[in-house]
């Protein structure tokens, strides 16, 4: 009963995470397993794989987490809300739930020498900015007002995003996309 | 001497694109082969393999063209012209680029239901926006404004787009791209 207790860790996915963060910094991602992930992380393949489906999911896994915050802040915005502040209510969720700037850092400094990543990447933001079009349709928003203001609220993410984790900016991530809200509103008129 | 200059065919591009977008339309692009594709033009591989790199460019040699046509007319806009303006001559450039609705409409045919293709074309508008940036900030424009000009840019390109070929919308392009473009002012004023 206690060696069953044992076996089972409730920290193995950020064990995980951090072993393949840093085996990925080290020798480069595409010279890393997943046998060495869970060497480093002290746990099994099998217990690697009951967490992410790859390696290449322990970058992505939480991307489907900030979706969702996204689009349930955009949903719970006031209802008398146009539909571009209804986006930036979902964007600074955004900026709420992303809190680690080193991790981000780390991250990104691993996808972008790697074109497959980056592919990745994009799939993963069209595929935020399709949702937060989904969210603003079922607000009532038709298109292409709704396919516009999801497009132009995760160009604003993504380049709040970037200027975040750019070495350098101590701005909160939460300054930067109000900035680049404002920013974009100035360009605009 | 007649017979070399017989072999040599100044349309031979023009046949592989229309036997390559018949055959993906007929029986589907994953199961059209090159050797095929060159059969039913009329030509040999060995042509194929002069103009295009594989069977995944004929549906995709046309994007650096439209990049440079844009990319050009961003640059040629009058040096007083704010970015947004800027942006919106080059978006339009390419609302005279495209004139071929009906090759549009069986393009995005082919790609939309391949996951493949789809990311393909992610990547050529994720340059498109990133050449568009470059652009900007040739004519002085800084960051954040260049990417954020330069994405919101895109997005409405990729919107009057998809409008433009979508099956009952006879507008053209050029009308759509204002349209949206003035849309977008509306929505982020």
């Amino acid at each position: 009963m206690i060696a069953a207790m044992a076996r089972w860790d409730p920290d193995a996915r950020g064990r995980l995470m951090l072993a393949a963060m840093d085996l990925y910094s080290e020798r480069g991602y595409n010279q890393t397993t997943v046998a060495e992930i869970a060497k480093r992380a002290g746990l099994t393949e099998r217990t690697f794989f009951r967490h992410f489906a790859d390696k290449r999911e322990v970058l992505f896994s939480g991307s489907a987490q900030l979706e969702e915050a996204i689009v349930g802040a955009v949903a719970g915005a006031p209802e008398s809300a146009p539909p571009f502040d209804a986006v930036a209510v979902g964007i600074e969720a955004a900026g709420g739930f992303l809190r680690e700037r080193d991790y981000s850092r780390r991250r990104q400094a691993i996808i972008a020498p790697n074109p497959v990543l980056q592919e990745r990447e994009l799939i993963k933001m069209a595929s935020l900015a399709s949702a937060i079009a989904g969210a603003l349709r079922k607000r009532g928003v038709s298109d292409p007002a709704a396919s516009l203001t999801a497009e132009a609220g995760t160009a604003v993410f993504r380049i709040a995003f970037e200027r975040w984790i750019d070495e350098g900016n101590e701005k909160h991530l939460l300054a930067l996309i109000h900035e680049s809200f404002e920013e974009l509103k100035s360009l605009v008129a």
